[in-house]
C-alpha cells in the first residue's frame, strides 16, 4: 500500500495562492488550513503580501525557512511548473493541485508536472480538484464546511462530493475524509480508497466516479475495505448512454456501462446507487447499524395511514412485510390497546402515547422474534420532547433501549421520523439508529443495505489480462460451436455441407427434421441464411435456394432441436474494457430485448452463482414451471452459464460469446446457435479448428 | 356545493376539553384557537376551571352567553352526547370532532351522533380528526404548526395529514387549508374538496384517501379542481395487498385496488404518487409554476458531474434530455467558457462563477429555444449569497430574471440548489422557481407534473350505476360471444354442438381446422375443454373424448384462427366497487401476467384513448412491427378495448367482461376467447340469450 500521510496529516503546509477575498478559493483554502494550525505549521503565499485571517502571508516559497511538507497549489496556472520545481528542491513531498488548465498553457504540461513530481519521489493529488479534508488530523484544504463523522467521500467530481458532503451535513452525518481526486495525474482514486482500508475513523465510503480504469483492481481494494468491515456506495453516470462498447452480439446491446459498474459491485460487496441523495440515506445505515440479513420487515408506527405507507413503500422497493406469528401477534397484543393491529405493520393506536416505553418494547418483541429481518419504526417518534419538552428525557431513555436493541439482535431498526432534527434524532443517529425524514428514504436504504449484506461473503473476482482493443471478428458458426461446446454446452448434431454430396452424406447421417445454416455469416437469419424444420427434400431444395441467394460457402446441416415445454434464454460473455469478461443471461427474445430481463456478473462465476443469476429474472418463474407447464433443468442452464464465463477468462483472445438461443427442457438445455468474436490481432491465436466433422 | 365556512371562518369557535398540560390535545387545540382570537370570539371549556394562555375556561356549554358557532368536541367520548345537545339547542352549527371512540361508549353511538346533528341543521367534520387549519381566516383547530401558504391538505389519517403540513413547512411550502377529515360520519372529504374549488388561497391540494366511496364522484370534483388550474396530488395506500376485487377474470386479478385508483386519477387530471414526499415535492411544481408540456428537459449545472447525475436521473424518471440543435449550441457557446460542454446537459464550465448572469442567459436561451419543455438547474446556484455574502444581491437579481423567464416562456424552470434554505432559495420558491434539495425529487416532480400536464385536457368520465354486489357467475361462452360481438368484437365463425349430429352438420359448415370447446365452463383449458387444430376425424374423436371426461354440455366448434404473424392481447373490463367500470389491456399470456404489462382505464373510453392506452405498453413495440415482423392492425385492437370498456357502462348487470387472447395480426383483431360474469341478482336481467346458432 501506498503512504499518503502527506496529504492526511502533513507536518507542515504551505497554500500558493492563498487570498483574503472570501469568493476565491484561495481563501477557503488559508482559512482551512489555519483551522489546524496548532497542529502543524501553515504558510500562506501569495506574490501580493496580504493577511488572511490575522496571519500575513510570504510572497513566494523561497521566502519559507523549511519546506512544507505539502503544498497547496491554487495559483494561476502558468506559475505552477515553477513552483513545483522550487517545492520539490525544498524537499516537499506531496502537492494538493486545486489550479485547473494546465494543458492550457502548454498541451502536455499537466502530465510533465505530474511526471516531474513522481521522479523527485513525491505525489501528486490532482491537479482540478476541490481539495481534502481529514477530520481526525484537523487538516481542512478544501472548499465548504465539514463536520467530522465517520463517512469518508471520494470523488471524481468536487462539486458532487461537495454536494455529498452537503447532504451528510444537513442529514446530521459527519465526514471522517473527504477526497476530491481531479483528474489523478498521479494519485488515483483506487490509491486513495486502498488508504481507507486502514484508517480507522471510516466506517463507510461513498465513491463517485465517471471513468474506470483498471476496474479489477478497484474490485479488488473495494472488497478490501468490505471485508475491512467499510462498505463502499458507488454512484456513477452514463446510464442513460446507450452501451459504449462496440459489441457484435447482443450481449453487448443489452449492458449498458453502468450495469457493468453495477455488477462489479456486486462482486466486490459494493453497490451502485443512482444518486448523491440514495448515498447519504444509505450511508446512515451503513455507519454503525447492523446490515439486514434478509429482507423481511417489521413497520410498526403510531399511525394506521403511515403503517400503511410504510408497509406499501417496503414492498415496492423488494421488501417484505411478513404476516407475524400468532405468537408474536400475541405478545404484542398484551403490549397494546385492544385497537391496535398486531399482523404487520403494527399499529400501535395510542399505545405509544401512553407510554413511550411501549415503543421499545414492541420493537424489542419484534427485533427478537426471529421472523424480520429489520424493523423500521415510523411515525411521531423523535417528535415528543421536541413538542413537549417534559418528554424530552423520557424519549432520550427509550432511545438508549432501542440501540441496546438493534445490538443485543443485530437487526438494524430505522426511524422514520417527522422530525427532521431533534434531541432525540440526533442521540439516535448518534447511536446507529439510523433515522431518516422520510419513508421513501428508509426502504430504499434499507433494499440498498440488504444488497450489500447478500454479497458480503461473495468470494473477489479474479483478475484478469485485458484483451486487445477493437471490435474483433466472428469466428464461422461450426468453429463457434466447437470451441463453447468445450465449455459444457450441448448442440444437436451437425455437419459442414459445402457440397451437395456432403449434404446428402448428412442428411443420411443426421435425423429429420433439419436445419440449414449459412455458418459463415454473422447474422444468418435476417438475410435468410437460416432454413427450420426441413425434411431430406426441404434440405435440398434449400440448399438450392440459398446457395442462389448467398453463393457458395460453409453451409451446416444440423439436427432440429425437438424438445418441447422449452423455454429459451440468451446467454453471452464479452469483454469489458474496464471490468474485463463479464456474463449475461437472460429470458430470450422480446423479453431480454424489449422488457430488459438480462442479468449480469463479472466473470468467471461457478454454477451456484449462475443459478442465482438465473433466479433473479423476472420471468425465473417460467423456469420453475409456469401455469401448469413442467420446470425445466435450471442446472444445465446454471452450467452453461458458468462454462461461457469460464471461457472469456481462459481465453483472452475471445472478446465476445454468445449462444441466442439456449433452448432449456426439462431433459436439459441444448444451444442452437454460437457467436464467438475473436480480437482483431496477430499476436493471439486461436487454436479453434474449423472443422466440418460430423460431430 | 354544501356551505361548510362555519368549519373554515365560524364567527365563534368553542373548544371542549381545552387543557393546560402541553402533552394534551386540549392545549393544542386552545393554544391555536385563541390565535384567531382578534377575529373570532373564542371560548374554552374545560369542566375543572383552568386558565390556558391567560384565558380562564368556562365549566360547561352552558355557562356561554350564547351559542358557538363552531363547536370543537375534545372532551372525553362518554360526554359527548350531551355536549352535543346542549350545543344544538344553543344553535352551533359545526363540529369539529376530535374525540374517537364513540363506538366504544355505546356501539353505534358515533353514527347515532353524526345523524342527531345532521338532523338539526348542522354539520360534523370526524369524529377521530386531528383539526383543521385555514391560514386566510388564521383559524387553526390541530396540533402541529403550520405556515401560510397556497397548498391544501386534507387527509384521512390525521398524522399522515401532518407529516405532509410537516415536510411542506421544512421544504419551505407553506399551507392554505389543512382538514383531517376522520371517520367522514357526516362531512365526506369529497365535500371538503369541492369546498377547495372556489378557495381562492389554494393553488393546489394533496389527499390522502384509504377508502374511496363514491369514486365517480370524486373523479368529478377533482375534475373540476384540475379546470379551476387546481390539481390535485393523491396519496392512498393498500399498493402491496392482493386486488380486494373478488374478480373471476384475469384482468380481476391483474388490477390491484391502487391501479384503479390511478387510473381515475389520469382520467380526472389529477396524479396517484407513492408517498408524503412525492407529493410534497410535487406540490412545489404545482404552486405557480408553469406545468411542462412535455417531457423534454434541458439540464443545466455548473459541474459536470451534477449535469451529467441529472440527465442520467430525468432518463430514469422517462424524462428525456435531447441534443441541442447546432443554432442553439451555438447560442450557448458565445455565453460560455471554451470548455463549456453546450449540447445538453450543460455544462457552464465556470461561466456561472465568473458572472452569476450567464445562469439566466443560459436559461433563457433554453428556455426560449422551443427545443425543451423544461429547464434543470442543478448545482451551486442558491449557495453564492450564503457562502459569500457581497454575491448575495447579484444572486437575488438573478433569480428575478429566471422568474420573469419561466413566465415569459411558460416553461417551468426547476432549480436543484445544493443549499438546502438560504435567502436565495426562499425567493425561488417564493416566485414560483420550484427549488428543491435533490435532483432524484426535481426528476420525480418533473415526470409526476408532466402526466397532470398530459391529462388536462381529459373529458371526465360520465357518471355510472354502481352494479349490484356478489361475485356474479359466467355465462356460457356463445352468449359472451354474442355478446361481446355487439361492440364491434370479430369472432371466428362458430356452432353450438350438443349432439353428434349438430356435430357433423357444424364440421360441414366450418372451414377446418377447428377448435372444439366445453363452452359452459368457466376455466375451459385447465381442465382439458378445449382442443385445436382439428381436422373432422379429430374433431369427432375430440368429442366423443371430451365427452366421457366432462359429460354433455352445450359444446362449441370453432374454426380456428389462421392469421400469422399475430401478437396477443388481453382485453378485459369489470366494475370497480368504488369507481365503476375499468377496462384493462396488456400484452397475452407472460407478458401480462409475469412482466405486468397492463394499462387500465376508467370506462368507457374511446378509440383514440384505447390507441393511447395500448401505446403505453411497455411491449407496444410488438404492435407495430418487433424485429422485422409486420406491424399488426392497431386500430382493430384499440376498437376493441373501446367496444368493452362501453359494454360495461351500457350493461351495468355485466360484472366483468374479458377477451383472453384477442389476436391481432396486420389484417385485422379476432377474439378466440370471451368471458362474461352477469351480476348475482334478479332484479337485473340480461337480454343475451343462449343461442346455439351457426353465425
Amino acid at each position: 500500500m501506498t503512504d499518503l500521510s502527506v496529504f492526511t496529516d502533513p507536518r507542515s503546509v504551505a497554500v500558493l495562492g492563498a487570498s483574503a477575498d472570501p469568493a476565491k478559493w484561495g481563501y477557503w483554502l488559508a482559512r482551512g488550513a489555519l483551522r489546524g494550525a496548532h497542529r502543524r505549521t501553515v504558510h500562506l503565499v501569495n506574490a501580493r503580501s496580504t493577511v488572511i485571517e490575522g496571519t500575513p502571508s510570504v510572497p513566494s516559497l523561497s521566502a519559507l525557512p523549511e519546506a512544507a511538507e505539502l503544498v497547496v497549489l491554487c495559483a494561476p496556472a502558468p506559475t505552477i511548473p515553477d513552483v513545483v520545481t522550487t517545492a520539490l528542491e525544498q524537499g516537499t513531498r506531496g502537492f494538493l493541485g486545486i489550479t485547473a488548465g494546465l494543458d492550457g498553457v502548454s498541451p502536455g504540461l499537466e502530465r510533465e508536472v505530474a511526471a516531474q513530481i513522481r521522479e523527485a519521489g513525491a505525489r501528486l493529488v490532482g491537479p482540478n480538484c476541490l481539495g481534502l479534508y481529514d477530520a481526525a488530523n484537523q487538516l481542512e484544504l478544501a472548499w465548504g464546511t465539514f463536520a467530522p463523522g465517520s463517512l469518508a467521500i471520494v470523488s471524481q467530481s468536487g462539486q458532487l462530493g461537495l454536494e455529498l458532503a452537503g447532504l451528510a451535513a444537513h442529514a446530521g452525518l459527519g465526514v471522517a475524509r473527504f477526497v476530491s481526486v481531479g483528474n489523478q495525474s498521479d494519485v488515483t482514486a483506487r490509491e486513495l480508497l486502498d488508504d481507507l482500508v486502514d484508517h480507522a475513523e471510516t466506517r463507510a465510503v461513498v465513491l463517485y466516479l465517471e471513468s474506470f480504469a483498471d476496474g479489477r483492481e478497484l474490485v479488488a481494494t473495494m472488497a478490501r475495505l468490505r471485508d475491512a468491515g467499510k462498505p463502499v456506495v458507488v454512484l456513477t453516470v452514463g446510464s442513460s448512454e446507450a452501451s459504449r462498447a462496440a459489441a457484435r452480439s447482443h450481449t453487448g446491446a443489452l449492458t449498458a456501462a453502468t450495469d457493468v459498474v453495477a455488477a462489479a459491485c456486486r462482486a466486490a460487496g459494493a453497490v451502485l446507487v443512482e444518486t448523491p441523495a440514495q448515498a447519504i440515506d444509505l450511508a446512515h445505515l451503513l455507519v454503525g447499524s447492523p446490515l439486514p440479513s434478509g429482507r423481511r420487515v417489521a413497520v410498526v408506527s403510531d399511525s394506521g395511514g403511515q403503517g400503511a405507507v410504510g408497509a406499501d413503500t417496503m414492498a415496492r422497493h423488494g421488501l417484505t412485510v411478513p404476516r407475524l406469528s400468532a405468537a408474536t401477534s400475541a405478545s404484542l397484543a398484551r403490549l397494546l390497546p385492544a385497537t391496535a393491529a398486531v399482523a404487520n405493520p403494527v399499529d400501535l393506536a395510542g399505545g405509544g402515547e401512553q407510554d413511550l416505553a411501549t415503543y421499545a418494547r414492541v420493537v424489542d418483541v419484534l427485533a427478537s422474534s426471529g421472523e424480520v429481518d429489520a424493523v423500521v419504526l415510523s411515525g411521531y417518534f423523535g417528535c415528543y420532547g421536541a413538542d413537549t419538552p417534559a418528554l424530552e428525557e423520557r424519549e432520550l431513555e427509550i432511545v438508549e433501549t432501542l440501540a441496546g436493541t438493534a445490538r443485543a439482535h443485530q437487526r438494524p431498526i430505522l426511524v422514520h421520523s417527522m422530525s427532521h432534527d431533534s434531541t432525540a434524532v440526533r442521540s439516535m443517529r448518534a447511536q446507529a439508529v439510523p433515522t431518516l425524514h422520510t419513508i421513501d428514504a428508509v426502504a430504499r436504504s434499507l433494499d440498498l443495505a440488504t444488497a450489500i449484506a447478500e454479497t458480503r461473503d461473495r468470494p473477489v473476482p479474479v483478475a484478469v489480462p485485458t484483451p486487445p482493443a477493437g471490435v474483433g471478428s466472428a469466428t464461422d458458426y461450426l468453429a463457434a460451436r466447437e470451441l463453447v461446446g468445450r465449455y459444457g454446452v450441448a448442440y444437436p448434431r451437425a455437419a459442414a455441407v459445402s457440397t451437395r454430396e456432403q449434404l446428402r452424406a448428412a442428411i443420411a447421417d443426421l435425423r429429420a427434421p433439419y436445419v440449414l445454416k449459412a455458418g459463415w455469416l454473422e447474422h444468418k437469419t435476417e438475410v435468410g441464411g437460416v432454413a427450420v424444420g426441413l425434411d431430406a427434400a426441404a434440405a435440398e431444395s434449400s440448399w438450392d435456394d440459398m446457395r442462389g441467394r448467398l453463393g457458395d460457402g460453409a453451409y451446416v446441416l444440423e439436427e432440429m432441436d425437438d424438445q418441447s415445454d422449452v423455454v429459451e434464454l440468451i446467454v453471452g460473455a464479452r469483454h469489458d474494457r474496464s471490468f474485463g469478461p463479464v456474463v449475461l443471461v437472460g429470458i430470450g427474445g422480446v423479453h431480454a430485448e424489449l422488457y430488459r430481463d438480462t442479468r449480469l456478473a463479472l466473470a468467471p462465476i461457478d454454477t451456484a452463482a449462475a443459478r442465482a443469476l438465473l433466479g433473479e429474472l423476472r420471468g425465473f418463474p417460467l423456469l420453475t414451471g409456469w401455469r401448469g407447464r413442467p420446470g425445466v433443468d435450471i442446472d444445465a442452464a446454471a452450467e452453461v452459464v458458468a462454462g461461457i464465463s469460464r471461457l472469456l477468462v481462459d481465453r483472452t483472445d475471445v472478446v465476445e460469446a454468445e449462444i441466442n438461443p439456449l433452448r432449456v427442457g426439462p431433459g436439459g438445455a441444448v444451444a442452437v446457435d454460437a457467436l464467438v468474436v475473436l480480437a482483431d490481432t496477430a499476436d493471439t491465436t486461436t487454436d479453434v479448428e474449423l472443422t466440418g466433422a460430423v460431430k
